[in-house]
């Protein structure tokens, strides 16, 4: 199978480095350029002694991220940047030719205006909202294969969607009163230098944040709001734990036709069960839980996969659905590999199993 | 101030070791006996290094638990034993004459039934129920004064009803469908050798377990019903994540009567805040929190504070609060020994300031 | 007893937070004033919600730090500041009369040349360093007890020259030869937003560093030089590791005379056994551990005890001594508040037991 | 290339489990089988469910370990059990055609007097010593390449000798005197429910243990004593600290002809780095750190490399060697498999980069 050359430009935060950490060894991708101003003329290796060894890493060095050249190198561009400043660089890296995959929230909403509501400003870009694919694979396959520019999701957002949706789009639940109850890894802040993120402040610490609007709660809304057909808002409370890496979120959700005994309660278990095997019984990256098993971070944690388990609960009517993932991977890096795997036609699996 | 003799029985575990560093450096209470069946013949300082070099601990041998000794020995007697185990001891040191002060599960119910329903047992002491007082003193003051037998709250269950409880009395919310989503430390798992709690189990990890009907929910259900008049079931799902200490509750709550429109939020939140103001403006051990501030493990660890925020979501029409509390202090030894000092007359934060 | 007016400038950082909290509950330190540039205005409970529950909370102001003001406020003044600023504060507060704790290594040295050769610039006050004392109590009490301006320990000195001097000045050991090698908790590099402090950089890490020329090995090698009569130049070697707070130290040393037999390894374990005892078998805040107990930072975070044990190693002839601290207490703030009681004519263990 | 089959007994444990990892993505090895005792009847997938998700996981079932099934469906059998129950399964294997790696101590010793001395019991199968071969692949390649069982090295064993053997051998170093001190994540404590290695327990601890006469210094000093050609006999401590995997070791070392003055540090220094890197220059595992650089347990975690700094102290004379690796990886698993692709004829970084 051919190989392509890709690029990430901004590979000096988490994110960043965990895509590089999946492009090194990937066996059809050519990790051919990192670009990251503040170490422009450092090799992979001095910014990064964790792959100093991989045979690639002396002859890479981080370039400043010019856009033109970045075009000429790599048919594909991972853009690892703050929110606000991918947009600049997707326009010129299209036009140019490269196609643009995106891990900023910069072009995951279809609407400029909840944009502005959500990230306090105008989007810097809005003619490209149309021509960006929300770049969840399990969702939208056929559109990744096909698009110029993925949006690749949020973490949190989704960590939610994936074990939602499907119960959505089937009628199973109900489109209103949804919370979702996350908890992050500290990599999720980004590498830096804030006093909120030292070590001290946030071991032996688990404290919520950004509530009751945070920004990621756009895009999930605008999800959600697609596949149930009419307007979805959810309660969505963050909080950090002190682990390096993982999602864990705890949804709370209405069924769809309430079970009203024990024997509604099987057979609504039965119903999820089908509907959960069917959206994701040949997923390679969907883990779903059976028995007693829940979803723990640890069993996640430098890996693509997602895990899901469920339970109804008969004293409150509510079905509680849990899952795990790795923030940095299935939440960031994994993902957008994964699209990427898409979008070039190389086996969906390719570096990330 | 006279002092008072006390006795743990039980003092190997995380509840007890905390229950004698409280009562080790208490004002009016002298720490008379430990037992513990392991560790019988030992001395305090051989079982706890951290408490070797206190003037009290080569001299206090840990003994096994002959309830007519420790009856001779002390006015007030902690049981910081395993669900079931307590209440063999409760009865006889009563007849013998001392105060018992009870951090298992055993005394917490009203109705032997339910216990049966959530322990999956018959009730050891069944006739003791009646007589005890379910020690929360920001609730029971009066009532903790005059007992003989403290059932003295879970954890979980002190992390939600201090929150919850002047909000449903005032009827500020709904007393149907409230849920609390609970994060917390380690040692809420006992001091047991078991593969689940190694250090390389739990690090890096953050797991959901006992859902849907963790045991806690009877006491809390029990509460809250007592303080709305009406039937409260809740959802509740408790997770573990890597810290020591400390239990970090959200809490889900609808408004008694909805807001409407941003004026309606405004007067709404000026309630909630005048109810906690008038529930626990003067209480020593919540801490209100203002503006910005949310709740964070580790403002509380090591001490006898609960913190509290709430936040209204004009988006959902939701009421968040959140709370936290050292699992071992307020959630443990430190609300014990604040029902201790109401019931012995000393002041209320003598030991735990 | 009377009480005395203290005041902390510079308290904003982890080891003027310690001291805050130390103070607080001090039976007889009235904390008068804290000072802070960035805090400046900020009642004590907003900066630090930890204490907000404490009486003295609100009415606690941080101050500009003002000597004029200070020394008016306060007989005693800590100071919590980084190196060569400390400096400038201690000459204006002794003229006007204060007595000065200085938790800084600006007054560590009586060697103005070393103090360049380590710290890289001139001393900002070289005629002060005569009139400073060593503020390690169970060295220099006599001297404490007089001294105006007290020079608190570091941490890492702290934890090798407790278990290093008795056995120096006895002559059980050799002063050539000595190796020191510390494990530190991310505190010790301050409450400085830099990356290499993050969360997420420490946790999941062990690290060496500042190697092999510590700034701390002036002050080190200063007083065991001072003990042995002969200049002593010792290997030192910190590590980070991802606790919050504790220094564990373990120290190489060889037998003053070899011991050639295992009567000799008997008879040398004696005499260490009884120099340990008589130097340290009265003090509150040394635990001379026993059997088969080994120094554990768990066992004295948050108290102001040092753990020292040792073991000969008859296959190489070599003496390993090893202990453990908190280096924010006995490391930093309760050492200098241990200075503050015998300064004041308090009981030593007062505020700190 | 050929793929091989092979099986893990005993693959349970911590080591066992990286095993799995490494050899269910090893391009040329077939996971044909997993044992263990306690999990036997269950597939891999329940027993871990990190690996539920690879396209292997549901075939594979844990079995009793049979050596006899075993040696039929493996060509390659890597024993991941205790101490002493490892040579038990050997010598069977080895009878009927399969060639061991074996991650235990049993045969790492050449001497069974020396095994007798340091684990406490006969050797169990003293004819197999001789067959053996040390399975340091940076030091033995060619005899693995021809070996029936090999003895893969100790996790700290690993972390000293690839840091000294190369200065030892070209004389750098003075074979007397040599001190390491070592720390160790928690898993090197194995999978076994015991109350030390709780989360609480471990978290917020540093501690020293198993001095002054570790296990593992038996096979250290043979390894040093044949690369010296005279005894040696070092000083090893070893520490537990709270990550979950890592080994940092901190060497001190003597020169071999003493460094006078600073021209003669810079000559040594230059010799050093002439000897480190003929011998690791073209090693795909070992890092040797540049410039500023230090080991950092972070950066290897994961991985099969071994980071070396060193650095001399013209103060004291000495040199300072520091390694840093992943103690399930570069010390158990990893090393194992690169054993395995030595003994097999695969590209030796084959899986494990």
């Amino acid at each position: 199978m051919k190989s392509n050359n890709v690029a990430i430009v901004g590979a000096s935060g988490y994110s960043g480095e965990e895509l590089v950490r999946l492009l090194l060894n990937h066996p059809h991708a050519e990790l051919a350029a990192v670009t990251s101003r503040q170490n422009a003329g450092l090799s992979l290796g001095q910014v990064f002694p964790k792959f100093a060894n991989h045979p690639r890493s002396k002859a890479l060095f981080f370039t400043e991220p010019r856009t033109e050249i970045l075009a000429r190198q790599a048919e594909v561009v991972f853009l690892a940047l703050p929110h606000g400043v991918a947009a600049e660089y997707a326009a010129p890296l299209l036009r140019a030719g490269s196609r643009v995959i995106d891990l900023s929230a910069d072009f995951r909403l279809k609407n400029e205006a909840v944009y502005k509501d959500f990230y306090g400003h105008d989007h810097p870009a809005p003619d490209l909202l149309d021509k960006a694919v929300y770049g969840l694979p399990e969702m939208r396959r056929a559109e990744i294969k096909k698009a110029a520019l993925v949006a690749s999701p949020g973490c949190y957002p989704t960590s939610i969607l994936l074990p939602v949706l499907p119960l959505l789009v089937a009628g199973l639940i109900k489109p209103s009163g949804i919370i979702a109850d996350s908890l992050s890894g500290i990599s999720g802040a980004g590498r830096k230098a804030e006093l909120d993120y030292l070590f001290v402040e946030c071991n032996e610490s688990a404290r919520p944040y950004g509530i009751p609007k945070h920004r990621h709660l756009s895009e999930i809304e605008q999800e959600l709001t697609a596949a149930a057909g009419t307007q979805v808002t959810i309660q969505f409370t963050p909080h950090l734990i002190p682990v390096n890496r993982g999602i864990l979120t705890t949804l709370y959700l209405s069924p769809g036709a309430p079970f009203t005994d024990a024997a509604g309660a099987v057979a609504f278990s039965e119903e999820l069960a089908a509907c959960y095997a069917k959206a994701y019984g040949n997923e390679p990256f969907v883990r779903l839980l059976e028995g007693s098993a829940l979803p723990d971070t640890k069993n996640v944690a430098g890996t693509n996969v997602i895990e899901i388990a469920w339970r109804l609960d008969p004293r409150t009517g509510r079905l509680i659905v849990m899952s795990a993932e790795d923030n940095l991977v299935k939440g960031a890096g994994g993902q957008a590999v994964q699209s990427m795997n898409i979008l070039c036609g190389f086996p969906e699996t390719a570096g990330l199993i």
